[in-house]
């Protein structure tokens, strides 16, 4: 079994804030993050699928075909986005990386084929990341 | 003569608007970037000083005082904020790389001393970057 | 189940040596590594801690606090320091990455509540790392 | 017990071509990757691997043998070379990144003595990357 | 006047030879770069534009119509493909970063209006790189 | 005229301290850098010579000969050294990154023939970095 990774990069800006809690509760959490405009980040994704290499392609998956799926399924949807207004599938979420990583896994983990969804792993920046496997 | 550079980093978000125009003249200039509710980056800084390292302390200037005023006069003032809504000294000013780029030069010149503000150099991502010498 | 990861630097200067050994078999041992006067690296440590977020918060851990705790317990007793002289934690141990490593956790371990620690990952240099996760 | 990783380079071309194909059944498997005249990479093969690390060494094993293991088990045979006309030990073989990684495993899990080899990871680019461990 | 830069990549692959020189003097001067079949490289390519940013868009040039330009001049015809063989434009030459740097100059210098065409830097690895500036 | 560059790295161990100062001079000027014990840096040097590619070899400079005269007169006599104790054209200096890239040129200038040393540019870490230009 060999573990494929592809990187992909979007630009989006997010606000943490839970609209069931108090102003003083929200800031206690989250802090800088919490503020009324949002912020933002280059995110990284890393996607990576697990499977057998067949003999004739030599490829677990072609790298390619992967990147067209994350960039129509994920980076079309939120690049160049506000994650709390613009993106459908984030509705109702708090839009924190390891909610994201959730998602991105929950969308495509049934189109991946012929190979497995292993983990996705998100970078809001080079010193704070997550990774969701699944389990 | 020697030139020191100090990088530093923040998180924002910005939308690039011109309220004076259409929205198919601002579509068509700021493309994704003119998304209503913005979108963000991480933000690098590398602020460039030059001048005569004195035979005592062989260092142009302290690092690390470079550090804290890049801290103090800018770093404090964007990060984890909205550049059109949040920054009183862009106000007015489409927040793109290259007039914010000035606006720190502007705002750093007058407090180098003992030294020469040289560059100020702004990452949006790593893939699209400017610099600003005072040209 | 989702992993999160804070990324902390520190400046430091170690010595690789036994003091029970030969000089001959420290050289043939630790090679450069062992020069009397100790040589230094641009550390980098990446925390792991693994747990389930809440639906409140969205956050496995704020990593903001991470970093905080990452900062008093380590960053702040290694930072510019000499490994084998200033460092008291590692007195009697031979600093080498995968005994700091280990000595990180052992640190750390205690401190992390609420979810748990899974790895400690340390670069001395891009080219050279180790992770250590209490096995 | 601790991992431990090494990272080496090497710059290399190759062709993703099945000879048992047809053209439209390669071009339309490996795209631009089956160019008749090839094309190439700055490859990073990170080799890891788990241990104890002994009282009186402090180390899994010599980073320094490990990357002199590499270079001269993988990286002299690789390194400026075509991967389909130059390395012996890939004749046969269609040259993917997962492939070489298995290849590279192959040669690599005889020579780690006193420890266990437990991954290789190896980059075709900063995006595109696979890992084998054995499984 | 502000510089802005724009980074794009393409994968390729090259031979350093000059044919009328012997195989010796060959050796001599390229030596692992002489490779008969060829090696690679992940080359990355910067361009920067210098230009003063109109008061009402506040940019010197659309960073995204530079990379549009990058792409369909340069990448389109590089990407994937072995420098001596498959390149039109490079006929002749012998593909060191240098002729390949003043190359992508001479076709891009002409296509930059409204701002000037500053710098070429090219990266053949993240150790070599090389700049053209027209001069 | 082209510019090249190589990028080399080396690990060493330095104090700020002027013996000419007192103790709380020596700490209000160079704060947590005059650690008696030192402390260490993965340095950078990036080495950028200037010159015109003759058309027979298309190279200002063969960088592999660069990168051996990098190693044989700088990184042989800094790599894994205390650069205060162990390094002979270092003594008498405060070894700051401004000192120490004057100290590189000099030892580089007479050497390069048939082209211009261009830059020294010295990375204490990825956010600190000085460069001499001979100027």
């Amino acid at each position: 079994m060999v573990y494929i990774t592809r990187k992909e990069h979007f630009s989006a800006s997010h606000r943490l804030h839970n609209p069931n809690w108090s102003e003083s509760k929200n800031t206690e959490t989250f802090g800088k993050c919490n503020n009324l405009n949002g912020h933002g980040h280059n995110y990284e994704i890393e996607v990576t699928v697990a499977g057998d290499p067949p003999k004739e392609s030599g490829m677990v998956m072609d790298l390619k075909k992967l990147s067209d799926l994350i960039d129509a399924e994920i980076i079309e949807r939120v690049d160049h986005k506000h994650m709390n207004h613009d993106v459908d599938f984030l509705k109702g979420v708090i839009p924190t990386a390891e909610n994201m990583a959730i998602a991105f896994w929950n969308i495509l983990k049934p189109k991946i084929q012929h190979a497995r969804l292993f983990s996705i792993k998100l970078y809001e920046s080079p010193n704070n990341f997550v990774e969701y496997r699944g389990e």
